[in-house]
């Protein structure tokens, strides 16, 4: 972490000084708002916390809940949503309270007795080297709290307004500035019904799969009918069932499916209960299911192990479809070179599925995390307005992958499990798949196409271990001022900033005519530098472009002062130096970021990533032009 | 971390509930208290964060200051403290917001032109395996910050009582309950000067190098006079010293020494400045040294590097002595056999020395762990109160060891450096020194010599690399029931308890005759079990040992259900299984716990670990006898 910049400041580094005015006292929304949120799930918080960091920009979230979530509901952190709780700050606390899965086993009917289940297999849950974060199991209540606590501490000092509801929106596509104006309806007692108006330049619905901002927009969750029925109940039980704290599938004989996920403080789990297909048209509720019956039938599923339950924390029942909507914005189809969008829906407002692959936390607060770089940019004047248009684009090819994966996880999960199917020794296709598909679940898989913000591959060779379009693969690298190893990753803040990692030739950077220096130069000095013409004149020199070299000499190889300025920027009310802007490689494990990832060593290269931790781009080092022209392409004079 | 045990509880786990009638609401002190601590420095936080755990002990801690700490003091955190830190729960969150010291420099005059600086060393700062620990920098105000932080989320939700100052005691050896009276005087506003009466059962003295509490024991700090004199600032400076973010020791020509410490946040740094020696009797205060002055030594000292100090955040110029307390109690020399202690002092009321080698803060912190959980246990009725004494003997000889390094260390970092006193090559005597006292600086010699509580060495060669009466060295396993990898000595947490790690041969575990089964039974069944005798009939199996079996196979290689009950404990209300204690070798860096720390494979052995991190025995793993004999030593029945 970096502080004292300005001078000290007795305190917690981490919580920051309020900015004048805030936290905000409007309860009638009087003053028209910059970005208004509705809906405090995960989506919504991971935006509010984002903006929460920018108090420039006026930002309200509102709730229809009188307060926090308390329990319930998703459980799953992918490796990829851990490593965006690192770019917020509280991974660390994430895995200090929540459960770490690193084995999932596998059950099914024993061949000789198929009224008992018999493990099938073992696996590890996630490959090697995939990512620096563990998979993580965390009530979603608590993951809320973490984005709470952000935004309390953030110069915003931001706080949800609950027990206002979303009623309904109108867009004024001639409005100069705010052109929404949304209905609010208040729920706290003794107000019931009486109604606010908001103007605002941006509404983000993260309402969830019944959103009202997405009826509002005249957008719909199109897709399969919800037949397929699930229980699930996070209890408190004593069993005799090894695996009780490791991830579990269990296909059983006679009775549906069950998916055992241990959760956080050692002693709580979660089961997934497969109940019968529902008719055409019918739902669930009509089943009056109990969680008594939910228990029994866990029982049943677990023979020859006993399950006791001893206390159920929550639970819940509820009909399966995969679902989506064609676009996440106000914006009609083929509209977009016309108009600008104003409206969003990000998360299950705009995608339904199953849980059964743990995705519906994450690939919400992907959405959330792809959205709210964007608005930054654009409402702090960096980036064109166009580039929200970017935004249904790239996270409505996500979400179709997902539903996709999740309609064929669903109809393999929900094969019964016939004996003689497989060959002796073969692992059963539920297990066979859950392995091919391990990148997917962990959240690796995503990557966007081409477009103004991701480039071509013509150089990707150069470092093929970043891939271009996906997110950004971490690994080890010493810093060089301090000798300190890190992951080079984790320089990556949720910010809103670009990084520019630039891995050097093998050669002296500290030489006159090294590709750094000349590099240095062009950023420095040419007419057509990025840098010059994106950064804001009274800003700090990385307040856009952040700037981290790689070299591939050890740190007791280099001398820190004879090494080009720009990687020593001058920042800061008293002009002090960054020193944090320099990296060695580590040679510890054998093999450095430059093996790992493949980068090219004679050649170097330079790695573009966005504000989300994705790669934008992989560039020659001296491939001035097209780094000016990928910048040029979307972003506004500074 | 462990929780949800009785019951679902929502909001962070790290936050306990307040016991009933906590917080205390007793301004004028009217009710006798069990511990009263005087002094909010490193020392008495320490031991408030510690008795804060248990509301049932009435602890109140008061300071001079009119409230908490904000800069300046001490900075140095060894690796031992962090260990000790982690056991708080909060060493993650220094390695966050603290400086990492990954390398020292060494620096003396140029051997061609003595009149600039010139390196003569790099080295790594903590040798490969010393701990899993780093050796960590963070102002001293922010290392209390933290405690206060354990003690408003401990149940006591205990508060500093600020601006309230010792004045005396008494106390009367006859009295049955509360022995000590203690007199405060209130220094806020309005009120300066008047009393405040104190009974107590134990006061102890955290009120820093005049201890107004060893004064009123009768007991003095003899010593060195304090002859030397050094200034210390922080500062935010423009240098281009090369190595200003690494630890570095710089011997000058003409100026003393300096020592930078580069400090949290990346910006601010730390120098130490050596001062010109004083006269006998002589004041460091009556010279005036000013600020400017040190800026200006510093600037000479560092030649041919420029420094430019932009900021002063703290300074402080200050003699140094080395000086001892002869005992850390009331009882009279000679008198432990008649008396029980009552009163204690602790870090620098028992110790002076200088800061040169980042001891201040840590061996007070070490003091306040010794004596926190001997003082909850005979408070508890767990421990016979004789177990007292213990803490004078104990610590004592750690501070003696103390005294002694500093002289040595303060002597050669103040010989000046001569031209041709070290051959061409060979590093010169301060650096060997430095590499020499690496283990002594991080915390890790101090060793308490066999005593009640230290047993004798005769197993000892079960187990070579847990050398008995030193700290638990911590290594890697992997948890057999979620496969988590983990470092072992991460189980032992600040909660006053014992810990028994059993150490399996290489034998099937499961087996009904395997020597952690018969262990099993004689723990659960035998008259003289110290399970069954020191642990209270309605507490929790593991309420006063905390059992933890290594196992030599890996997790797949063993069954949970097949293994020994007692290894799966029944916990709480609602009686849930703990599947925390047992654990597997982790063979992935191909060295496991058993290679690493000696243990020997064939017969296994017990290692007991006291609640302080110490090793305090190690036995054979059917050595029933002497675990009986060991804990009857001083242990009450339960
Ligand atoms: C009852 C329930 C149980 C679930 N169980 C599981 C599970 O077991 N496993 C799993 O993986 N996933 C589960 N999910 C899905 C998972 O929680 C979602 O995928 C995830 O929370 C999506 O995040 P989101 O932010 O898009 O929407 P949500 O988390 O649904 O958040 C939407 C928020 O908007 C609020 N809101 C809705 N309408 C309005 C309005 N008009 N005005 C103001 N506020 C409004 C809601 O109260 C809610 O707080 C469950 C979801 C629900 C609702
Ligand atoms: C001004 C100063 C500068 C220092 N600078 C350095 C440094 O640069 N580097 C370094 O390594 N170490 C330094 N130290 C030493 C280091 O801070 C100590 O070694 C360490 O704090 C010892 O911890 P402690 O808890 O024993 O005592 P202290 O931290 O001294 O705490 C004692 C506390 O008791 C309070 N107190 C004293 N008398 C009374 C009373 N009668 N009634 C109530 N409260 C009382 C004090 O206000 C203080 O808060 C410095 C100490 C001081 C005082």
């Amino acid at each position: 972490m970096q502080y004292h910049l300005d001078g000290f400041h007795p305190g917690d580094p981490e919580t920051a000084a309020p900015a004048p005015g805030r936290p905000l006292i409007d309860k009638d929304f009087a003053e028209p708002v910059d970005v208004l949120i509705v809906g405090c799930g995960p989506a919504g918080l991971t935006l509010a916390a984002m903006l929460s960091a920018y108090p420039e920009i006026r930002t309200r979230i509102v709730e229809r809940r009188p307060g926090p979530l308390v329990k319930g509901q998703a459980d799953g952190i992918s490796c990829r949503s851990m490593e965006m709780f690192n770019a917020f700050g509280f991974a660390e606390k994430v895995i200090r309270q929540g459960y770490q899965v690193n084995e999932t086993t596998f059950w099914k009917p024993d061949a000789a007795r198929p009224e008992f289940i018999a493990r099938t297999g073992r696996i590890q849950d996630v490959e090697d080297g995939l990512s620096e974060m563990p998979h993580m199991i965390l009530n979603q209540a608590r993951v809320h709290d973490m984005y709470l606590e952000v935004m309390r501490k953030s110069p915003s000092r931001l706080e949800p307004d609950y027990a206002l509801q979303f009623v309904d929106l109108t867009i004024d596509p001639d409005a100069p500035d705010h052109p929404v104006t949304v209905t609010l309806e208040r729920q706290d007692a003794g107000h019931e019904g009486e109604t606010l108006t908001v103007k605002a330049r941006y509404v983000v619905g993260c309402d969830g799969a019944r959103s009202g901002v997405r009826k509002a927009i005249g957008r719909e969750l199109v897709g399969d009918a919800a037949n397929q029925a699930w229980g699930v109940m996070d209890v408190l039980a004593v069993t005799d069932f090894p695996d009780v704290r490791c991830k579990t599938l269990i296909q059983s004989a006679s009775e549906g499916n069950i998916i055992i996920i241990p959760r956080e403080g050692g002693y709580l789990i979660r089961l997934y209960v497969e109940l019968d297909k529902l008719g055409s048209g019918e739902r669930v509720a009509a089943r009056n299911i109990t969680v008594e019956q939910l228990i029994a039938t866990a029982q049943r599923t677990f023979r020859p192990y006993s399950f006791d339950v001893r206390e159920v924390a929550w639970w819940s029942v509820y009909e399966i479809g995969q679902r989506l909507t064609d676009k996440f914005d106000d914006v009609p189809d083929d509209a977009d070179p016309l108009r600008l969008p104003h409206v969003f829906i990000c998360g299950d407002a705009c995608h339904t599925h199953s849980p059964k692959a743990g995705q519906g936390m994450n690939v919400s607060m992907g959405d959330a995390l792809n959205l709210g770089w964007k608005l930054v940019s654009v409402l702090q004047g960096r980036c064109a307005p166009e580039v929200l248009h970017s935004y249904s684009a790239e996270r409505q090819a996500v979400a179709q992958d997902l539903i996709d994966f999740d309609r064929e996880w669903s109809r393999i999960m929900s094969e019964r499990p016939k004996a003689g199917t497989e060959t002796d020794g073969e692992a059963p296709k539920f297990q066979r798949y859950f392995i091919q598909h391990g990148r997917y679940t962990a959240g690796m898989s995503v990557t966007y196409q081409p477009s103004a913000l991701t480039g071509a591959p013509t150089w990707q060779s150069l470092a093929p271990g970043f891939a271009i379009g996906s997110r950004f693969h971490s690994a080890r690298v010493v810093r060089l001022a301090d000798a300190k190893p890190l992951e080079l990753g984790h320089v990556v803040r949720a910010d809103t900033r670009w990084r520019l990692f630039v891995f050097c030739p093998d050669e002296d950077p500290a030489a006159q005519d090294a590709a750094i220096a000349r590099l240095g130069r062009f950023l420095g000095d040419a007419t057509d530098s990025p840098l010059r013409h994106h950064t804001p004149a009274q800003a700090a020199p990385d307040a856009v472009f952040d700037i981290r070299a790689v070299f591939q000499q050890g740190t007791r190889e280099l001398s820190l002062d004879k090494l080009p300025a720009f990687l020593k920027p001058r920042k800061g009310r008293l002009g002090l130096t960054d020193y944090e802007k320099m990296f060695c490689a580590d040679r510890t494990g054998g093999r450095d970021i430059f093996d790992l990832r493949g980068i090219d060593r004679e050649k170097g290269c330079i790695v573009i990533v966005r504000p989300d931790q994705y790669v934008a781009h992989v560039l020659p080092i001296d491939g001035y032009e097209p780094l000016a022209r990928f910048f040029g392409g979307f972003m506004l004079p500074g």
